[in-house]
């Protein structure tokens, strides 16, 4: 018997965890990413934390998987990010072996959530399957035949930018109109606290929803008064939830998969997204094109990133 | 040495051909397809033709590949078209087995021109590839890691069938706005025929290139005009690129194929395509989301699915 260590560097939080060769958590250890220390803070946490998960056990550790949240080139094993202080072109791989002396393997947090639900979540037993990420942002990664589909530049998957609308905003990307503008957790609080700003008599109830009476609403405060019957929020998520809807029967066109999974924080909405999404498949479909992909949330939330690198690290070694 | 028998059945014409093993066409038999005759006209004309191409030749078949114009089901080796005669639920894998005595492969033609143009054309030393065709219908053929990606229900590739617009007409598959309604051939000679009706002074150069004077116009009438510089004509074709740009820009976002290659009948009006195509890509890119994929037109022109065929009779045997 031999454990694994998976790791998930995100911008708001990161985990550390021991896992056995079955795929099964032995332990997790969890923080808040300090977003000015950057890069020499994180691998100071990273390596205490893996040292300690390693002295817990007496198995050896046989392998290592990381799911990093940011532009990672794959081929070259290496963080891209441009944006997080210190991961520009950063041979993270390179960094565990020879620090953590255990052999590594590194990918972007939307294929290694694919991964996860692939091989412990709602993706067990497909051939093919779609993982969508709705989070701050909005990223993908694409399974088939058992294997992440990566694409010429690394960029298979990149559905929060497809584009959705001539109409739309310009989008973090410079693009206008993409999903992630519509669809991601940003869009949803960006709506929220639009109406909030132009119409406050008709929020009152959302804004009770906020953490604190200064601060602005947020997806979650946006899906909680859905929840519970505000009737704007409720509007802002299915529209959100539309969007969605349409982007994905562009991926079941394209791709047909098995499933589409539908991950990240803001599908912990559940059905406030599903239903939407499944309205907007179900007008627009053909009465003669009967794909039967199906569309579930992730069966791991915000764990399937994780459980990727788990995935990972069994590849590797 | 062997040799192979490639079969394209399509709904206007038909082709036969003799093959070697290194795919290289050896004698090609091309006839028009008589829709009347229906599947037993066809099959007698496929085996006749077998027959005297086997005859052709010393060295014996190897085996044989069938591309099909119209839905396959493909692990079940049966066409399954409902709207050609006689094709509904049909095992031509078998019929060609047991009638011609030879090892058989079939796949619809979208497939079949994806493999054709990935081992002999425009995608050879591709590790992933998006075939569209453009002809009377538009459908769609995607390679990874060189193999046909089916999806679920043989459904991946139907980018035909990709939703483009809620204002747009209702197709042939009963969706509305399917790309198949804004850049088809049918749909090219149906926009033409619309201003031919309602504006005959603005096309009277346009409907100089009928093939009679009674006739309806055609894509090929369209892309003639536009070539010579009809206005309206290149319009048309604009439009429809214009289209097919967006949708593909589709392609790029999910896939990231290593080319996108463009085939059928109505690719064969090239640059009237391809400048719309990556006009519209130009616009709606992202400055930071560099995808590199390559658009360029089939190597092998209308006769991609037959050497797809080729490509299947190597696979079986």
């Amino acid at each position: 018997m031999n454990n694994l260590i998976a790791i998930d560097i995100g911008g708001t939080h990161f985990r550390v965890g021991l896992f056995d060769e079955q795929g099964r958590r032995l332990l997790v250890s969890e923080g808040v990413t300090d977003r000015v220390g950057g890069r020499e803070w994180m691998l100071g946490e990273i390596g205490r934390r893996f040292r300690s998960l390693k002295e817990s056990s007496d198995y050896p550790i046989r392998a290592c998987g990381v799911s990093f949240g940011g532009p990672v080139d794959f081929a070259a094993q290496k963080a891209t990010s441009l944006s997080a202080s210190g991961w520009k072109d950063f041979a993270l791989s390179a960094w565990v072996r020879e620090n953590l002396e255990v052999p590594c393997r590194l990918d972007n947090d939307a294929n290694a959530g694919a991964m996860g639900e692939f091989h412990f979540g709602a993706g067990r037993g497909t051939q093919s399957m779609f993982y969508i990420t709705i989070s701050t942002g909005i990223g993908g990664g694409l399974v088939a035949a058992g294997k992440i589909l990566r694409g010429k530049d690394s960029l298979a998957g990149e559905i929060g930018h497809l584009p959705m609308t001539d109409a739309g905003v310009i989008c973090s990307c410079g693009g206008r109109g993409c999903l992630e503008t519509l669809s991601s957790g940003s869009a949803i609080a960006r709506t929220a606290q639009e109406w909030a700003e132009r119409r406050p008599d008709a929020v009152t109830r959302l804004l009770e929803f906020r953490d604190g009476a200064g601060d602005n609403l947020t997806a979650k405060a946006v899906a909680q008064a859905a929840a519970e019957g505000d009737m704007p929020a409720g509007r802002i998520m299915r529209d959100a939830g539309r969007w969605l809807g349409r982007a994905l029967l562009t991926v079941i066109r394209i791709v047909n998969p098995d499933k589409i999974v539908l991950g990240g924080g803001v599908a912990q909405a559940g059905k406030l997204l599903l239903d939407p999404i499944q309205e907007v498949i179900e007008e627009l479909k053909s009465p003669t094109i009967l794909a039967t992909t199906e569309i579930v949330l992730a069966e791991l939330g915000t764990y399937s990133p994780l459980y990727g690198a788990v995935a990972m690290a069994l590849e590797v070694s």
